[in-house]
């Protein structure tokens, strides 16, 4: 199953350090230095985590944010900033921000982080498919119990999707 | 469809306020004094929408959102507080509030801010069911097809969950 990270952040020393913690766990990382850059990647591909820091050289971090759960409304978005602010910080939880990291952050609390977010958003799409299925299953084995019963088949024996 | 809504606050003045505020609005809403008492009715009821606050009686409200996450996922939560705070609002994002709303609040700002959440709760509940309904529907579609191609009906004609 893949597990896509964008990573957004002016700063390409911190890009390169979060996508060397993030990569050798199996995660895939794509990184944007602006918030242009970041939608672009956005409509491009569909991530199951964002990571986007709060200064960005373009717009503040908490507005692409906004566009990102526009785009992506299933994937998970983390905010990261080494300015924390009440504000900001608010924005965060009325924007659907999923986690609030403030920098510095230290690798393992990171990776904790990133995959408990990651976990969760995987166990979201998979209960959407279960439910999907779970259900035609269930109208599947009634159609089998209703064909055994009465014979010869007739078109009733067809599922009634109205039931 | 209901509309129903928690709200929890040890000031039963404001929860006398608040769903005098809500119910002309056409939602059906409960109250709690407590944590406790705010578990409990969110076992017993499938709240859309809690509203929150953050200064109880006896835990945090901010303690409380991560159990009503846990019982009820799919509810929006509302965070409301007179004592806003970096720390609490980090909390409030970490642990998947919605919104965050700031005391006094005027009752136009707090009923868009109930009407966008529980609009958006509903729309993710009939999401799930119109993509289960859609599938259904495209399987019933295909068997019907099939139906008419092929005569005389035979075992093969039942849909194949497997496909």
């Amino acid at each position: 199953m893949t597990r896509n990270i964008l990573i957004v952040d002016d700063d390409r020393g911190i890009l390169k350090s979060f996508k060397d913690i993030l990569e050798p766990e199996g995660y895939s990382v794509d990184t944007a230095e602006t918030a242009l850059e970041a939608v672009e990647k956005c409509k491009a591909r569909p991530y199951n985590l964002a990571i986007i820091d709060i200064k960005l050289r373009d717009v503040d971090g908490t507005d692409l944010l906004a566009r990102v759960h526009e785009i992506l409304p299933r994937a998970r978005k983390i905010m990261i900033t080494g300015y924390p602010s009440l504000e900001n910080a608010v924005d965060s939880v009325n924007l659907q921000a999923d986690a609030y990291i403030i920098k510095p952050v230290n690798p393992e609390t990171f990776l904790k982080v990133v995959a408990e977010n990651m976990d969760k958003q995987l166990e979201a799409e998979q209960m959407t498919e279960q439910k999907v299925v779970g259900w035609v299953e269930s109208r599947y084995e009634e159609t089998r119990r209703n064909r055994s019963k009465r014979k010869p088949m007739g078109p009733e024996l067809l599922p009634n999707a109205e039931e």
